[in-house]
């Protein structure tokens, strides 16, 4: 079966989502899923909530993230999530890998737009 | 069933592939996989050759790639990958994804880092 192609963005996307997520964690020590949204709105980075949800899910059975409930006088009460120990060790992981991977598509791209203005 | 847990690594790298291949055709005109290979060795991004295969049969059904079959004195005929129109248009949408991507990930590591050293 053919996979159905997805938008360029998306799969640019989707590889740096756990990163943007365990980071803004480590920034606001503490935050539920529609401060992380704001949050990366704020950066320009427009994800629906069915994209986080499922990341959440997979950093939490990884035992990179913790929960806890809080109530809110808003509404019904919130997930407010934290990173563990392993999760500030892994965004670390992610974050060099992200660097390193950074230069080398920077060196493609740079080569690239040399030899087409040359 | 719970899916494998990918390295950091493999997932970031995953997104930006198509990007690199593309761009190293753009500049080369005309290359090989192992052209290709080499081209990103030469960048630090190194990827298996089972890797690329997959990506580069998905890029020609999407009729960004064509190829052409080289007789080569060293070996069998080499299959010899350029872009099409299409895949020269897919290539900038892809740069610009990625560009501004890299720039709002770039924000959210920002807020991280200054946060963490104030």
């Amino acid at each position: 079966v053919e996979q159905q192609q997805q938008s360029p963005n998306s799969q640019l996307k989707k590889g740096v989502l756990e990163l943007c997520i365990l980071s803004i964690l480590q920034q606001q020590q503490e935050a539920y899923p529609s401060n992380m949204l704001e949050n990366m709105r704020e950066a320009n980075l427009i994800i629906p909530e069915g994209t986080l949800y499922p990341i959440l899910t997979r950093l939490k059975n990884a035992a990179y993230l913790t929960y806890r409930w809080v109530e809110s006088t808003e509404g019904p009460p919130r997930k407010y999530f934290s990173l563990t120990a392993e999760g500030i060790v892994y965004r670390q992981q992610l974050f060099d890998a992200w660097q390193e991977l950074n230069e080398s598509v920077s060196k493609i791209l740079q080569q690239t737009n040399t030899k087409q203005h040359s």
